[in-house]
């Protein structure tokens, strides 16, 4: 059996938000009993990603990692039509995943302690996001 | 319900190929209402990836990226056995992630507007890539 | 249809583990004829990852690689509180994933030959780490 719903998050320039409650509450009233929840970001600039969710310096060190794996404005670019950060996103969209998925039983994600669920925002300025949340099971 | 195909493709050395159509076709055919559809590369040098469709130095940027991430012929490397490109596509294979799995409804992905589905090829020379694509719902 | 295992193992610090084999033992025992079996480990600091499962130098020169990409002890981190190799494995999870997903039919996972299923520990010390198995079909 499959459920399927459509989620829009506005964020606010290059960070990270955090969904799980989000997704927590479409597996609470799910009606299935056990299986997966799978996300999906329907963008090629921005991203899902599982990281720690207690100490948020966590999360900008990775910001600062990603400008090491995929700076801003490199002069390597081709592709720079939307400006430095234009290429810098997408590269750091293949590196950290367009989906996720976790397993979840009884109503509840089978998240570890300290797992948290983000969308990761790589361009500079804020945009309309939109996902795709669905239940196997 | 599950539906199972085994694909195979040859690429032509290091690139990216489009398979963004292959795969809709399993899904416009599915007698599946909804569910998602995994796709599964069975190599350990070459990738799956979802990235920008539209402007073709997107993905030609990656390549550069790629080779500054997992360099070729890297003299710290110590598995060499097939050459210079060996260990650089087991790495790029490792960032970049052997399965990916899209949302689907109605017969239709439901991919962004500039989201393509995309073979790596991290070898040097071409090969026969085989693919398990499976339809959950 | 739904089946869910809990699995544990202890890690001796960083290095990676295969449990190939007991992904495969809980499909072969599964009652679902085809499917997806769905890995999901329960921590921010270890990963999971299908890479070469030949040669053991291809796992310690992916180990060689993930120094570079997230260094222990960067004086760039602010999030040090246990210990130099702390934000090394966060960033480490982050780029080699906390779920991954294989296909499987009549008793077998599809692996391609050379693939194996691997736990990456990235902390120094060893732990004891939980793992999700989900098999969906």
């Amino acid at each position: 059996m499959t459920e399927q719903h459509h989620l829009a998050f506005g964020t606010r320039g290059r960070g990270s938000t955090e969904i799980t409650a989000d997704i927590a509450a479409l597996v609470a009233r799910s009606a299935l009993k056990a299986g997966i929840v799978h996300v999906f970001v329907r963008h090629t600039s921005c991203s899902l990603a599982i990281t720690e969710n207690a100490d948020p310096t966590v999360r900008r060190d990775l910001e600062t990692l990603m400008q090491r794996w995929a700076p801003d404005g490199d002069p390597a670019y081709r592709h720079d039509l939307e400006g430095d950060d234009d290429m810098a996103a997408h590269a750091r969209s293949l590196l950290t995943g367009t989906a996720l998925s976790v397993p979840f039983a009884d109503g509840r994600m089978l998240l570890g302690t300290w797992q948290g669920i983000y969308v990761f925002e790589h361009r500079t300025h804020g945009h309309r996001r939109e996902i795709v949340v669905t239940l196997l099971g």
